[in-house]
């Protein structure tokens, strides 16, 4: 078992589906990393800021879970990043209705000494220069380090970007991105030209068709689990990404074999994470429906072929 | 090891892809499916026409494979059919330059006699009438039907496509077509929805986002190998029809898993297809070359998770 820092964003959701829509609610990338690695009671840290309009409510929730919360910094007279969005029929695009950035504008991350030496470092989406100073702090350099990144910092922080994805071990990125990030239509194309930048390994998610892992000539394809229907896709990728890395700090191995399991495991994770508003499902979700879905996982991509 | 009928195309291409372009060459349904097939020593016979301007070398080359041509019909002072397309940059469309439909306007298909008792019967993409008429030709039920088909015949002979569909086991369709069909954007309802119309399987073909099989709760996902590059996608759903169904013929095995295995040699010899124009990989392709794909296929899905 490894420890895990995590960086991101704890925030305010308001969220809009063909289904309903929300009020503020908990959101944010570092909430939704930090509750799925939470499944596999690893020893983490959410490093990030909210106002002194966060409720203690949501801290509690989180430390409940076992998410390290000492790492987050209270600006009381500060207030909580907010997003609002509103999804399409398809739910496969959305429109960003409301950014508040508030006390993130000036965020500085803060890793707790108790946690400079952990062994594993999620970076989430956040502007690589707040990803790279989470990495500054550490004591050691940590044996993976895991960054989500979006198309907002390749259109305005590019050079930053890059200057951060050399010191990183695994990238998660989704299939326009890496497109844009290499100016390769072709996945394979387009991760070789990744690999270049740094990470070795490279995950590209593309929602409904799944996730695809590379390793140098290796490549592992992981399906989404075709789902009847997306209550809110909101988080769906951070799950993923909490999925991957909270799986990889458990068992300690970073091999390309286990990461192969960690893209199951944050295929599964993300699965359930779709199903009701914001963090709902994760909040309630418990190891036996987890090991259930893995199994379904397994029914749906394993077959017996004997070669002829 | 079933006897297999094959109803489609045998036509003349012209394609044009970024990577170059072709005068006419051999194409058609009925020949991607029926070299696809092949590969299974399956005893097949492909149920088409020609015009007097189709080279005797194209029939020869066909037998040569061992498909089976005496259910081509040759109108000697027809032409024979033509289709012609262009393909975008990222090769997902396509725009059709030429259709003409020549012989095939007053095609009627003749089963071989010698083929009326196949236990197999793939429906390549054509009027649901003339797919039909050729299941009205064979002297039993056969014990598998499989019907490919596209959203042409859903604009224009939708009622016809429900009355074939009801006598089919099998229909291998792409995603988008399979939402028009159903109305359906989840392809989970949809197929269920395909259910009640009478295939108890369904084929979703997602290109390069790979195939899925549903029957009842059963769901299977093969992705599609990552390509480095695509070189012309013409037949590639053929192709995939065509090994899905040939495999299935050679095993005479119709369940559940080992449509599985179906699917996955399917995707395996699409694979191949689109790596050259038309069907010059196909006419190329040997058994060693395609094991090893296979285990590549393997490879990319294949993992060991132990339940915790």
């Amino acid at each position: 078992m490894s420890k895990l820092v995590i960086v991101g964003t704890v925030a305010f959701d308001a969220i809009e589906t063909p289904f309903g829509k929300t009020d503020k609610i908990l959101g944010g990338a570092g909430t939704f990393i930090g509750l799925a690695a939470s499944q596999f009671k690893v020893d983490s840290a959410v490093v990030s800021v909210v106002g002194g309009d966060f409720p203690k409510d949501y801290l509690d929730l989180m430390s409940n879970k076992n998410i390290g919360i000492s790492g987050i910094e209270i600006v009381e007279d500060g207030k909580t990043f907010f997003w609002s969005g509103k999804y399409h029929n398809d739910m496969n695009s959305r429109d960003t209705l409301v950014t508040e950035l508030n006390v993130l504008a000036d965020f500085e991350p803060k890793v707790p000494e108790n946690y400079k030496d952990a062994e594993v470092v999620m970076l989430g989406n956040l502007h690589p220069l707040t990803q790279m100073s989470v990495l500054n702090q550490m004591h050691n350099k940590p044996k993976l380090v895991v960054l989500d990144t979006m198309n907002f910092w390749m259109d305005c922080a590019l050079d930053d970007l890059h200057n951060t994805i050399k010191h990183v071990d695994v990238i998660t990125i989704n299939d326009e991105e890496v497109r844009q990030l290499t100016g390769e239509y072709s996945l394979v194309v387009a991760a070789r030209k990744i690999h270049e930048m740094g990470p070795k390994y490279v995950v590209i998610k593309k929602g409904e068709h799944g996730a695809l892992l590379f390793h140098d000539d290796n490549v592992f394809y992981a399906p989404a689990l075709p789902l009847e229907e997306v209550f809110d896709p909101t988080g769906a990728g951070d799950t993923f990404a909490g999925g991957f890395t909270g799986y990889l700090a458990k068992t300690s191995d970073f091999s390309f074999e286990n990461m192969k399991n960690a893209v199951i495991y944050g295929s599964t994770l993300a699965s359930f994470c779709v199903e009701k508003f914001g963090t709902e499902r994760m909040l309630d979700l418990n190891a036996d429906e987890v090991n259930k879905r893995l199994q379904q996982f397994k029914q749906l991509t394993q077959f017996e072929i004997e070669l002829t």
